[in-house]
């Protein structure tokens, strides 16, 4: 059993929920929670930590000795509690967390290339709040979105709040982060002939008017300032999402999922 | 000027930022940052505090005796930085904050009756997360719903996060809680020939195979929990929204989004 917060697997855990650059240095993040922990695919975990007393019920055991089966090579530690709840993240520990591998995806599995799908990816530029960052990866996957492409000053989508609130989704809608933007999106447009569509307020046709059967993909900018010219100059282009009322934007999340259900809805009425 | 934490107005801003309780009883809320309080309309506005130093400015001249122009009867105070730091809510508090009358609506305002419009009502049953609220709250603007009603275990709609994340929605969608939630239903069906649908995984048709052009509410329930029994079985009609790969559910917010924008997608066609 682990008893010291200066233990060096603590200080790397606690520096791993912490730190971005941390994760990215190390390719691992956290996950904390009984059914988050469950859900993350057996090839990813790398290792396991349990607060003592957790392996005394006869759920605690049965929850440890799943995770063994489907991750047999990843140790799994036990953890006295004034230490467990030191480095935990959550308002309410549930007793569990994971170390993670991050998956590795490129840009053919982005665009659904690899899947054989009709591309549909939602560009984030400088996204900035954690929980808007989750819910458009939970959405996407419902929404059936290929996959997601980030700039490297959008928050890191392996940090604890947006990991928690993907409810898992993190693990099933590929993603990447890009240096350059703008150069990527170009790949996009002449590599594999997605339209890419900017939400905007030079937009002179609504979201609903546009053909989203085809390769598509839509950019989401900063929650303050919308798109840099730079990104939205880059779009093929301008699509406005109805407003009515007083109201000047929508909050970055809900634009990104009426943008992502719409190519839902057009692809199942077209049979894509 | 108020120089002290214990005076007695300041003692009731606190409490009135933090107690649910006080803000119904006294009927008032507070609203804080420059923005936020430019935005609120004048015959609302009950108080106006200011940290010192921010009338030095000509632009903090200009926001006060914009202020005082609209609303001459609410008094204007100015705060000591110390005092007025220990009662804001926010992280970079902006040196302004308002005392806010709530406005008083009925049932006829949310279902529309009073300007004329076909119903569009969003029912949230026990919902949690002031983010959620927020948005929800925004999004109806944006959508052309009429009201919005709430059981009384919902999150409070006067909490610091729930009205800076309307963006100044509260004050234009017509909203009231009710403590028989119901009750309240049956009404809708019954006076105003409302269909209430709500989501559920007994839905047997999509969201957007409703027509939704005639009067419609949708429910939407508790982030863990989703409806009671008790709610749904109060539905007209459950509908379902597609969801592709392993996802369960939505984002509250979310769904609630798609379904406000699917009814307005359904009357900007039809020309509702």
């Amino acid at each position: 059993m682990i008893t010291s917060t200066k233990n060096e697997q603590i200080k790397n855990i606690t520096s791993l929920i912490k730190k971005a650059r941390e994760r990215k240095a190390q390719r691992l993040f956290v996950i904390e929670g009984i059914r988050a922990v469950a859900e993350v695919p057996g090839q990813l975990l790398h290792a396991i930590y349990y607060v003592e007393g957790f392996a005394d019920s006869a759920e605690g055991q049965a929850f440890i000795s799943d995770i063994h089966a489907k991750a047999p090579n990843a140790p799994i530690e036990e953890v006295a509690k004034t230490v467990f709840n030191s480095m935990s993240d959550t308002v309410t520990p549930q007793g569990v967390l994971a170390l993670v591998k991050m998956q590795e995806f490129t840009l053919e599995d982005v665009v659904g290339a690899t899947a054989g799908r009709v591309p549909h990816v939602m560009i984030l530029e400088s996204l900035q709040d954690p929980g808007n960052m989750g819910t458009i990866v939970r959405t996407a996957e419902g929404a059936g979105a290929t996959g997601i492409i980030m700039n490297n000053t959008t928050v890191d989508i392996y940090s604890p709040k947006v990991v928690r609130s993907t409810m898992g989704s993190i693990f099933r809608v590929p993603h990447i982060v890009v240096k350059d933007l703008s150069a990527t999106i170009e790949q996009l447009k002449n590599d594999y002939r997605i339209s890419v569509y900017a939400a905007h307020l030079k937009g002179e046709k609504y979201y609903d008017e546009f053909d989203l059967t085809s390769p598509t993909a839509f950019m989401i900018g900063n929650e303050g300032n919308g798109l840099t010219d730079e990104i939205s100059n880059c779009a093929t282009s301008y699509l406005k999402i109805p407003m009515e009322g007083k109201l000047e934007s929508l909050n970055a999340s809900v634009a990104a999922s009426l943008l992502m259900y719409e190519t839902h809805r057009q692809r199942k009425n077209s049979g894509v």
